[in-house]
């Protein structure tokens, strides 16, 4: 078996790509700019003089066994990004067989959080575990669900979007996919920060927070006055777990995962975060579930996690979709 | 392979069980009183006696290739029952061991809901579909989730307890399970009664059911005032699928299901209920999940589905738990 594989994570901003060994060990990596190129022909022209480099000067052009891809509205079965709306390509992009193109080399593309599921499951936290949830608290919530050992698709490809379950069905804040009270609305950085600003309007208490101009107040400006103590702070804290607590007992009576693992900067908030998650979690969960599902944090690098999540789906590679195909790779 | 499995349905009131063919024929069935005993021992004696003399008289002793058990708190990886409170044994009822020490056969066991899901994949609306959820409304709201063409246990055989979601966080009714603002609360038979008696006691308008004791309403009297045209009645089944639909957006938004199945008395309801269920629906899904997700109704009939969910596991059956194992029968 060849050694090696390739994971490119495609981000807004950056495409991060590295070469990949089966401990996990990142052997190298580079990154170019995702924005730089209105055509995607001409991304993907830079992305294989970048990566080609980087493979040639570590020895390893025959070594290549898959290339992984995370993306954002990324479908496995297609190989297609559709309509990604952070990306600079409009309507539908054959990724997976652009790439095959380039490299020659089966291709495998998903979302960014299925990536980070699967890279959890080969070198993380849940190694071993064949049923678990992962759940990525960033600018979004994105979730990846592996149930049976297998990543959960849907018949349609885009299963796992738990960002986008309605936690708060009345009066619910409004989220960037046009609907009302979505999870990712509450939980992600910016959900805190917009719990913040609702919480400095709306009371009276004093807070750190109030020095700050209120419209560019970042869930890291929340996470260090509540860790200097102020209390206002710590409550947009408490009021975030909670809602991610009732959202878990909810997650947990689907498919009872043996954990639910977190991932992304918001995860790294501690106790501030995890306690109320814990407390909502217990007093919301279904009594036949209780005590049983693990919270846990990712293991994974976060400088690494991208390349590494989007690496692990590369060694799953084996035909890549093309866009005459709409069967599933496996 | 030998024709036949035998399903056996373990309810409150009534075991039903039957010979069923590859095809799905129900050969022939019979059924005993499950309340009767006491004693798990002295109900496995009579239904040895019942089913053996089945059997017998339809010349299948050699020819059955296993036992499959529906049965409320039934654990498939462990072949127990455990703590169901509508059934008359207490605690964990090695219900899958002391079957197969009756019958010498293999012996699978799961809860009701799942059943019904593997019965509709093998005999019904859902032949050849990978990924739906079924739904079971009756006196509790059931479910069966299918994943990658499997039931999804999750890690401990109790996965997929979408009856106890919470739909309502807050404000929401007392559910049977000891929290509140469960679906089942709101979409099972009772729940519709519920809301019947809530409407009659808040609004004011004229209604059939008033002529009724208001602690006596059920689904069924609800349904026949809302054909017979009473608003009332009818604006009960709107606010019943109003929530349905939109636990059922979020269902979507997990496993991204080819069709949601709905089985059981309401499901009977026609566009009183099915309506508001597409309409809420539409109006709650995440727009790339929008009118990808069919919503059927189950293709069994309501007299033999039981038997034929639960033989349908019959086929599956391999190895049967022992109380000493805790591994899954796969």
């Amino acid at each position: 078996m060849k050694p090696y594989v390739v994971g490119i994570d495609i981000g807004g901003t950056n495409t991060v790509f590295g070469i990949v060994d089966a401990r996990g060990n990142v052997i190298a990596s580079n990154s170019i700019k995702t924005g730089k190129h209105a055509d995607v022909n001409d991304y993907i022209a830079e992305l294989r003089d970048a990566l080609g480099t980087l493979i040639e000067a570590h020895d390893a052009s025959d070594k290549i066994a898959g290339i992984g891809v995370g993306a954002p509205n990324a479908n496995y079965f297609t190989g297609m990004i559709e309509n990604a709306p952070n990306l600079p390509w409009k309507g539908t992009i054959p990724m997976a067989h652009l790439l095959h193109e380039a490299f020659g080399v089966p291709v495998a593309i998903t979302n960014d959080a299925n990536a980070a599921a699967i890279g959890e499951m080969t070198y993380g936290v849940a190694r071993g575990m064949k049923d678990f949830i992962m759940i990525t608290l960033g600018t979004g919530v994105g979730s990846g669900i592996v149930v049976n050992g297998q990543l959960v698709y849907g018949h349609d490809g885009f299963a796992g979007e738990l960002g986008h379950v309605i936690v708060k069905p009345s009066n619910g804040r409004m989220c960037g996919c046009g609907r009302t009270g979505c999870l990712e609305a509450y939980c992600s950085a910016t959900g805190v920060a917009r719990t913040a600003r609702e919480f400095l309007e709306i009371r009276t208490e004093p807070s750190k927070l109030r020095d700050l101009p209120i419209e560019e107040i970042t869930s890291k400006d929340v996470y260090d006055a509540a860790m200097s103590g102020d209390k206002l702070a710590k409550e947009v804290f408490q009021y975030t777990g909670d809602i991610m607590g009732r959202a878990f007992a909810n997650f947990i009576a689907f498919s009872s995962p043996e954990a639910i693992v977190l991932f992304g900067g918001l995860s790294r908030s501690g106790d501030l975060l995890m306690k109320p998650i814990k407390e909502s979690l217990d007093r919301n969960i279904l009594p036949i579930f209780k005590g049983k599902t693990k919270l846990l944090l990712s293991e994974l690098k976060e400088s690494d996690a991208a390349v590494l999540g989007a690496s692990a789906l590369g060694w799953e590679a084996r035909q890549t979709p093309t866009p005459a195909s709409t069967q599933p790779i496996v």
